[in-house]
């Protein structure tokens, strides 16, 4: 088939939509190293992981080799309201950029979460409620996360509680009336209600807080209430698992019409969508069957992968969390509040850590000017609104579409269009205004934060 | 094929979707009462009309004759980015209800302007550009409209004038980001930068504007400018006609499945989403092939149809516009400024209107707390936050299924879910405190609105 006769939309039909999960891990040779218990140093069992999370989630976790997982009849149809997602030909943007690379994008903004989020929500909600649990709590930060999460308790008949960074909660309150409106409770982190919040308030009563310090108290509530436990949008083994659908519908959708990747692009902030999203290709490229570039893109304003180390740190500020091996600017970094480009976590998946540190992934810090730059741009001409987070893809998508134009290469480029700017109007129209502002961190401000990695890493 | 066996969503491929748009009055027999000029009292001619509208528009808004009128490929390629929309089969909601009935609901709310709106602001754009005109001006109220011509008018690269009813503009600031987005200018109504805008503000300086006042300041901007026309959001028979998409896309998908509908909800405020959803089989209905029931939903707030007066009155509050004859609160008629549940607009689509009189079509009045409820209930099993203008169709849905949960009866009912409630947290906000309260008007108010309608009306 030629590449002109690609539909600008492709939807699978249901019966074409994935049976399965992809396990990337299971493709990656000794996995990853172990998180560790901080108080032992030791690799944390199951029984400790079950004390914070669901039992299935960390099942999943360790699970190093199955490379397929089922996806349970009850997850099916909840994905049934708003999967599959469109993968999309752009067409309008390639003829704005006069490029002869052919552009791609998966497109996963279309549910009311506005974002992949929900493709974990449901999952972790799910074995939650196959666990007999009553309530769940989690952190979030730009919303994404929470809103999901709030979708899919009320779609189970969970309890939730949600602790949102303090500074985005305010700069967007609407979010907090979505989650709220599907009958989560929802709190400012740091808040009075846990020693964490509390603690941080002490010390720093002015923050707008940080994920670190809201998975700190998430974490908190759950181990203190009874029949609840914790679950966590991104970052972890079993969350890039439940977001590898969007991989696998990906490329089934393009298998139907011959068409390969060379270039995979994704944001990255915890690594759930770019580690979902490459899962089936990536495992190729493990195996040597292809030679596919993968380009994760992050803020230059929390650079974890081009500028942080590659060490165990906590996955929280207050240092309850088992530590894991990752690329981290330290669980103490705050982005500046300027940031507006959403992608704010400190550390990095550490399936996605382990392969940029073997070479397999191309990181890119990208100036969130340029990234709203690209945003409008794509906005006008494929009709939708991105979220800064996805936006990030968006502006490595359209750079190397303009490489191509200048060496000819008819590339394939496939990004991850992870979700809507609804509710990022706020920073819309800082850029709308002119008044929106690059904050890059200084040597020092990275070096403070990185010095209070714990001493743990230095053993491996 | 059994009931059981429809998919949850159903996609068509874009060779099914629709070449042309279907044209309900070629199947009106003697279509409906003409626009009045009011300075002759006669029937505007299409010279008249082309000062205001685009010229095919124009051509489209008095073609009584053919049953399809082709969608140019223009126009057909921006449709591709955000259609075929979903019908989607509310397995989920039925199963909260415990109906017999079968719901199905056609969701026009995923694209980035979140509402039907697209599907006219495209057409009308695109003749615009057609016409060699740089310009175009418009209205909008809640801002779907304003949102879905301002991606329509950066696409065919156009300019363009928004002016928003300035309840909305500071009551849904983000909406009017998205629009400066898009690259469009804003003007809260009524503004001091036409003669229409200052002498509203001389007469009621405090006022939060009306959709009557915001439509003259358009007109009279698209009128001194040159190269620009007035494009509208509703009302108008051409509009209609771009939304019968809606109603085509959707009898496609059911037939696929030999589904055919004994009911069909739309929300009504202008009239174009119910116009559009109900085109085909009303055509059917009208040449007696089916007993199809249609049920238009409108806010008790602004009861056109349910409380109106079947007359000849201006579409707008200046008297700009040429007469039409609809049911009509008076052209002065402001709705509460409690009102949180869209819809506002103080007359009907012609077609409606005349069909209502008809008999073809029944009339509800829905008060916004039942409407919210109603929406929140949809919102946690289907999992799409819907607008509040959408919720009136979700409203009259459940009750038509729980009426079918009574009497037993397996009745097919596909309602219109026009958008979504991205833009309404503020109005979400309200429900989840318990702040929102019902404005319905009074027999005092609506009689003062109503004898404002011009004297040509009683000629007919």
């Amino acid at each position: 088939m030629s590449y002109e006769k690609i539909p600008y939309k492709t939807f699978l039909a249901e019966s074409e939509t994935p049976e399965t999960w992809f396990n990337l891990k299971a493709f990656m040779r000794d996995g990853h190293e172990p998180f560790l218990n901080p108080a032992t140093g030791k690799p944390s069992t199951e029984e400790e992981l079950e004390t914070v999370f669901c039992k299935e989630c960390v099942k999943q976790e360790l699970n190093c080799k199955d490379a397929e997982i089922e996806i349970p009849g009850g997850i099916k149809s909840f994905y049934r309201t708003f999967r599959p997602s469109p993968l999309v030909r752009a067409y309008f943007l390639e003829k704005v950029l006069d490029t002869p690379a052919q552009i791609y994008y998966k497109f996963e903004g279309s549910n009311t979460s506005g974002s992949h989020k929900l493709n974990s929500a449901v999952a972790q909600a799910y074995y939650a409620k196959q666990q007999g649990l009553t309530s769940i709590t989690t952190e979030t930060g730009a919303g994404q996360w929470g809103t999901a999460l709030s979708m899919a308790a009320a779609f189970y008949g969970l309890e939730l509680d949600v602790f949102m960074v303090k500074a985005s909660a305010r700069q967007k309150p609407y979010r907090k009336e979505v989650i709220r409106t599907f009958g989560a409770r929802v709190a400012e982190s740091p808040s009075d209600t846990t020693e964490a919040g509390r603690k941080i308030l002490r010390e720093y009563p002015e923050t707008g807080g940080s994920l670190g310090c809201a998975i700190s108290e998430a974490v908190e509530k759950a181990i203190k209430t009874p029949k609840c436990k914790y679950v966590l949008g991104s970052v972890l083994d079993h969350v890039l698992l439940h977001q590898s659908v969007i991989g696998v519908e990906s490329k089934t959708a393009l298998d139907k019409y011959g068409v390969y990747p060379d270039i995979i692009i994704g944001c990255a902030g915890g690594g759930s969508n770019l580690g979902g999203l490459i899962a089936p290709y990536m495992a190729e490229r493990l195996q040597g069957k292809n030679k596919t570039e993968f380009i994760a893109v992050e803020p230059a304003s929390c650079p974890s992968l081009t500028r942080g180390k590659y060490a165990y740190d906590y996955c929280d500020s207050a240092k309850i969390t088992p530590l894991a091996k990752m690329y981290t600017l330290g669980c103490g970094f705050t982005p500046s509040p300027d940031h507006a480009g959403g992608l704010r976590y400190h550390g990095m998946s550490p399936i996605i850590s382990k392969l940029y540190d073997g070479g397999y992934i191309r990181a890119v810090a990208a100036e969130q000017t340029k990234v709203f730059g690209a945003a409008v741009k794509f906005a006008k001409c494929e009709g939708i609104l991105p979220a800064p987070e996805s936006s990030h893809a968006i502006y490595a998508a359209i750079e190397e579409a303009l490489k191509c134009r200048l060496t000819g290469e008819k590339k394939v480029i496939l990004f991850g269009l992870t979700g809507t700017g609804y509710f990022d109007l706020a920073a819309y129209k800082q850029y709308n205004d002119g008044t929106l502002t690059d904050y890059i961190p200084s040597e020092k401000d990275l070096e403070k934060s990185l010095n209070s990695i714990p001493a743990q890493k230095k053993t491996q």
